[in-house]
């Protein structure tokens, strides 16, 4: 048996059943006794409860042993005391971000409690243009796991004149998404926010495809000033409130915050900040949740929206209401509250068994036990075997030229570089002026500036060799090459390093598995993650990519790359200051022009 | 000009120009500045602020002032330091309980601050069918109001055996209205909870057109025991929450609990008890609304949903949350958030000046100033004098018989009638059981046993003068009748009195004007409201209707009657225990068959 969401018939094809259940006419599949319920509904913890499960949906919450009363259900589970708590929703993610398929996330995400996902398959829709989203859309729909879409909006980030990308979502084929797929319930972040202030045709054409479907509008912003304008084209939601000044500018504008927990050792963990609201300005958290966003493969095992949860809680949430934040609140946004999100009669029996810690022991999906003890039951393991299969043009979407020339000229006299400087948290890269005296090699010059070679090289075979040369400032690597076919947002090779025979290696390797990121070392490869699924996803399951993943994080810092490879693979996104690099050249942000290497 | 919901164009065709004005590129229609604003999004109240107004939307919240450094609003209004807040959201309620049409109810509604309503035309369902709720949703399209349908669940309320109703609302004509009508956004309070609870296939195929469509189902439900297959059942709120212990369990079966404020002299203002599981016992009042539900003409007027939410400030609630309750909260549980019920940007400028007492003063809706200083603004007055005219067959629903006997036959014998029992509140009618003795006359065995006539005429023209009669016991009536077209819920016509003669005069006056209440006495008229749309609904303005009502409630008393006629106008429900009638008879309530009058 594999389960899918699709394993519940929707509502109104059960409620006779199910009203006769709950009124003790008929047995329960499944009854769940002994436990202490958390409804996201009250925000309180009910002792001595059992809830009874019927057609994979709850028929209802009564006190522990009611069952015992009416006709026998056909299981029973004993909670032992431990809490039933409405599986987590997570509000907003990308699955490209954890490297896996969708059938592959299910599984991180069952092993933390979370049982839907809004996914803006963003990435994929960069490299496959509609393509790539409805074969994540199929994907989707073959997971043990209830996923939304939320239409990738902003494809490509920039312009084709600034970036080679291998999308570009108009208005017309996001409108259609909408019409063709019932999933697609929500825009996904408007990330253009600055054109969308400025009243952007393209941009207002896309959000107006939403709106007159009554489809929810999600955000991605930075900056007070722009919050109002922002509200005004009709944004709903984001997940980028950084600090506590703008999360509270954001919720009295009408805009959902979703509080980002991401891996401490990252900069993307803004919950700390973006809470403050609640627990220092005395705003409501009704129109507060929390999400995910983006996670590796290791890091969505380790910090998943459990830990989210548990991050809430730390920062000063009651625990119920810090659950209802991740469940009842997302499934609100999203208009789904009557289906998910809460204990309630009718909802999917999306459970978890958590223990006094608010850590997830066991998940069931649709009323089947997909995690029995922190393990994968038979029934997800049988679901994990039969994953979906993306079709073959997605395993060929790595088109490299033929002639490469990986590193720029040396330069013949002095010059000043428009090198891109490397810092961490490396989100942000400052634009440096390097001064060159003239070398008769480029080791040398590498290595009395602390310069690197960063070479992005156009892989969607729209161009005939298109490629960039640039010079990292800090980057670190010595005697070796990293590469990536993860290049946010248009996904064009990235490759750095200190000299051009490893870069080449690196850039074989990843041509010839069609996707992959890389470590090389003295003319050899010590990691490759493979991802031959538009060069984005590996086809394997999460457990073996996270460790792959592991081992990739440990090859590069021993080559000596001063960012993680998250950070990296932001180096072409041409929406962030100050300076970065495309296939088309360095780009200056936010003036969005060309700068040459040297002035 | 005159104003309706469709004078503010759809989001989507604004955004470009929200997000300039917002921006401070181009000027607002309208400032408001010097106000304080609620929040009912973060529940707090800031000082010292201005909204921006432009396309009937919301532009922006700014600091007060702000404006003076951008382009010149077209419109500046000082609002001296009050409180700016959301036009009120009333998620359940009854036009026809008001006895005026949708247009003639948006006057009062805009006086309380209520921008938004969602409407159940169960009453001119039951008497019309499709055709009433048609009329009324096109009468709705004309109002200066938001006015959304929950398409009326259960018309008739019972069978064809226990009553003749005019409407007969199947599972295919609620599809249909749901697919023909965007403004169905939910079905109607299902009141026929029992039967659903039992599975009855015609209520849950009803449940089914809603659910399929995504509609979410509006409940109405008593008694704890059948909570939980209720909820089962898929529906997701009720406004009949009556105390403590059932709100509580609802809040926690997943069904959003709509506090009812009603006039405190009447059994409708459960409110106060309801209101304790988040006062008493710990709840969040996130999924709490409140509501009004129905509302005679003159109570209309002076206990609006703003009422309510003084009550629930009364009752414990921080006024923040209260107003909250009452506008982003019923938006919400209806999936419009994002575009009422908050002062976000992009939403409706549906807004409410408040003074210090949670009083409204001025009242915008879409950005029109329709009260002001608590008088009707010339817009207003220009919309209301272009009301809509229902259909010349919604003037024609009263069909009575040639032949009339409002009388039974004076017994011949000793006899025991089933007398239907009068007593406060006037919603339970307890089964009497009266030993008459012979007499010569009936008006000698009325004024010894404390009984009146009550008799129940068919007026759909369906059957050929059916007819019957009941004894009324401690009604109270001397010297006269009283008589009624509004007569739950099939809205026959019921007349009672102490004579024939004055019933027939009753009779006689509600079929000249077709529809009304009338009270006579010793052989005149002395008060009536004519109702001649579908035997409703008055075509006259609120405040016409109400200075008619609190006339008739004055006559009603007069000639002795113990319970108000909205008690009466509910005799014939036979659907609440113990006695009612129909024009088929006696029924009992709830083994659902008919009895004689005599035993």
């Amino acid at each position: 048996m594999t389960i899918t969401r699709f394993s519940v018939a929707p509502l109104h094809e059960s409620t006779i059943h199910l009203a006769a259940v709950a009124s003790g006419r008929a047995p329960a599949d499944l009854v769940i006794t002994g436990a202490r319920t958390l409804s996201t509904y009250s925000e309180r913890i009910a002792p001595e409860r059992e809830i009874w499960v019927a057609n994979g949906r709850i028929a209802a919450v009564m006190p522990a042993g009611a069952h015992k009363s009416g006709p026998a259900p056909k299981r029973v589970y004993d909670a032992k005391g431990g809490t039933i708590a409405p599986g987590l929703v997570d509000p907003h993610i990308h699955v490209e971000s954890s490297m896996v398929t969708a059938c592959a996330y299910a599984e991180a995400a069952l092993l933390n409690g979370t049982t839907t996902i809004f996914c803006d398959s963003h990435e994929i829709g960069n490299v496959m243009d509609v393509a790539g989203v409805e074969a994540m859309l199929e994907d989707a729909r073959m997971a043990p796991l209830s996923i939304f879409l939320t239409v990738p909006s902003t494809v490509p980030a920039t312009s084709p004149e600034l970036e080679t990308a291998g999308g570009d979502l108009t208005p017309a084929k996001i409108g259609a998404l909408f019409d063709k797929w019932p999933e697609a319930l929500a825009l996904g972040e408007k990330m253009d926010f600055v054109p969308v202030t400025m009243g952007d045709p393209r941009s207002h054409a896309i959000i107006a495809e939403a709106l007159k479907r009554n489809r929810p509008v999600s955000g991605h912003i930075y900056g007070r000033e722009l919050v109002p304008a922002y509200a005004a084209a009709g944004v709903t939601d984001t997940h980028e409130a950084i600090d506590r000044a703008i999360a509270d500018d954001l919720i009295d504008a009408g805009i959902w915050v979703f509080l980002r927990g991401g891996n401490p050792a990252t900069p993307w963990n803004s919950i700390v900040e973006a809470i403050k609201p609640i627990t220092e300005l005395g705003a409501s958290h009704k129109r507060f949740c929390l999400c995910t966003d983006d996670r590796d493969a290791d890091d969505l095992l380790n910090f998943g929206l459990d830990w989210v949860v548990r991050e809430a809680i730390r920062c000063g949430m009651k625990p119920e209401q810090a659950w209802a934040m991740g469940s009842l609140h997302g499934a609100t946004r999203f208009g789904l509250g009557d289906e998910i999100g809460g204990l309630g009669g009718g909802r999917r029996a999306d459970l978890v068994l958590l223990d006094d810690e608010m850590k997830p022991v066991s998940t069931w999906y649709g009323g089947e036990l997909m995690v029995d003890d922190r393990k994968v039951a038979p029934v997800l393991e049988e679901t994990l075997n039969q994953r979906y299969r993306y079709p073959e043009t997605a395993y060929n979407t790595v088109h490299l030229p033929k002639t490469r020339k990986l590193v720029p000229d040396l330069p013949s006299g002095p010059v000043v570089a428009n090198a891109i400087g490397i810092e961490m948290p490396g989100i942000v890269l400052p634009h440096r002026k390097v001064a060159i005296a003239p070398a008769n090699d480029w080791a040398s010059i590498l290595e009395r500036d602390n310069l690197s070679f960063v070479t992005v090289i156009e892989r969607h075979g729209k161009s005939d060799g298109g490629m960039a040369h640039g010079l990292l400032h800090d980057f670190g690597i010595k005697d070796g090459a990293v590469g990536s076919s993860v290049g946010h947002d248009s996904h064009n090779i990235i490759v750095a390093g200190s000299n051009e025979a490893d870069m080449a290696l690196a850039l074989d390797t990843i041509e010839a598995a069609k996707g992959g990121i890389v470590v090389v070392q003295q003319g050899k490869v010590i990691a490759f993650v493979g991802l031959p699924v538009a060069g984005l996803l590996s086809d394997k399951r999460v457990h073996e990519v996270a460790a792959e993943n592991q081992a990739l994080k440990t090859a590069w810092s021993a080559v000596g790359c001063t960012i993680p490879y998250m950070g990296f693979n932001l180096i072409p996104l041409s929406v962030i200051p100050e300076i970065r690099i495309t296939d088309k050249g360095l780009v200056k942000v936010p003036e969005m022009v060309i700068a040459p290497l040297y002035d």
